[in-house]
């Protein structure tokens, strides 16, 4: 595991997600009225906040809002879909700007995963009839072929690879300028974590990775992925880039990454911020194992 | 992690996915009428044998046949479905059986996966209109509405929960009678994978659970699972059952468990075979950490 990790966002939910209330109809109807229910309003990845800054609530909590669990008052929170308002902030920006409180965000994390499965997710993939929400927001159904619907979530390996105490990481063309960031991808049908690492490493750098360990986790709700993370020995060091896939990769050193930690590397190479998982695999393939 | 594990069924794949040649439609028609290239044949959870219960490959490949990878020969492999033959044996009595080479039965997982997923996800999601293969079967796409889908794997989590050397173990009332295992279950958008862990315990046994370590992974392919397998540490004893879910929790000794394995229990109780992750948990969970 990794040492002296601080909570990392969106891994610290402190909901209960109490689902076996999810099929309680009566008891869903008297949460939704009751005045101590809060339901958070987002527009895909934006978040509606009050003027003072914090999250706005539903002055009515509709139907169709997803149940996303019990706060430690016992109090129920829920989930809608809003149109977009002056006062909307991106949930990415919010967890960088450490603005809400840890289990606020996490929740935000829940509700935008769900609200997104649930408005990409309105017909049926085996028959393509509109299917109908069930379960406060936790399963769809077909009215027409019967199956049931549930929410996805895409496993993500995401992976420092060490060797003579340098790191391997990449970078997309996509990215800020300077932006160097630990090789991940999506898991396949049929593979180990282990596996689909090794995959992902050979593919994108040309690089075999020996022995592999898990060393950390995180919900990461852009849509809907958990991020594997990763700690793995390099067997060889020549890279051959995959340039459909990445635009740059190479070693580098621990001084390097602590001068871009803290923003003072010569060339103003960067990595992710406390935020992203990749940020605490980077420094931990420094760490003794 | 877990010591002295033999390698458990589906973990062990050999194929190169080659994924770079998913999209070479000029290459994979040469693959398709190559004399050298193997295509199996799967309906649902039955893979078609030839009569000396090797597997049995397509006489012709054809355009649908979805690519798995490139064995060590450099000779590709495809999966096509199949109508149901005399010859048909169930994946997992085949996994049980040990009949065929571990290589062959980790490349029938994937195969049996992404069949499975072609067959559930022929409409578009997002907007009900048929979609198209792409990617020799790593993508669909959407004529209609562009949406893009990709194959889904679903993570489970499955817990070996110790405490004072007994383990925590449950049985569904749909299992072979006598049978306990570790408790299991989804997933949900939003949590890390100890999260999910401790509720999914919480839920069905009343146990609340502390310190959790991460200590193997399976892809199980019925139809597309990835079982995330922990040892944790129970905080309490006292079991109180959802019988939504199971039938009966209880803790079991070390005594209990040899026993079980071997099939000499005074009661007639079993464990999953060493061919499921549990198996290999249970055991784990009386290894010194």
């Amino acid at each position: 595991m990794l040492k002296n990790v601080p909570a990392m966002a969106f891994t610290g939910s402190e909901l209960d997600r109490a689902a076996h209330l999810r099929r309680d109809e009566g008891w869903l109807a008297r949460a939704r009225a009751e005045t101590h229910s809060r339901c958070v309003l987002l527009d895909d990845d934006k978040v509606h906040l009050s003027s003072e800054r914090g999250l706005r609530f539903a002055h009515a909590i509709s139907d169709d809002a997803i149940f996303l669990g019990l706060d430690d008052d016992g109090h129920a929170w829920f989930a809608a879909a809003a149109t977009a308002a002056d006062t909307m902030l991106d949930l990415r920006n919010l967890a960088a700007s450490g603005s809400l409180p840890a289990p606020q965000l996490d929740l935000l994390a829940q509700a935008r995963s769900l609200l997104h499965w649930h408005q990409r997710h309105g017909f049926c993939a085996h028959c393509g009839h509109a299917t109908e929400m069930r379960d406060a927001g936790y399963r769809r159904v077909c009215p027409a072929c019967k199956a049931e619907h549930f929410p996805r979530t895409d496993s993500v390996i995401i992976i420092a690879v060490k060797r003579n105490r340098h790191v391997l990481m990449g970078r997309q063309a996509s990215w800020p300028p300077g932006m160097y960031s630990t090789l991940a991808g999506f898991m396949e049908p049929g593979e180990t974590i282990e596996d689909a690492a090794r995959r992902e490493v050979k593919e994108e750098s040309g690089i075999d990775v020996g022995a592999i360990e898990i060393v950390a986790n995180q919900p990461w709700p852009f849509p809907s992925s958990l991020m594997i993370g990763m700690i793995g020995e390099a067997l060889n060091e020549d890279i051959v880039i995959d340039t459909t896939e990445i635009e740059h990769a190479r070693w580098f050193s621990h001084a390097d990454i602590e001068a871009m930690k803290l923003g003072t590397h010569k060339d103003g190479l960067k990595i992710p911020p406390p935020l992203a998982i990749a940020h605490h695999l980077i420094l931990g393939a420094f760490q003794s194992s």
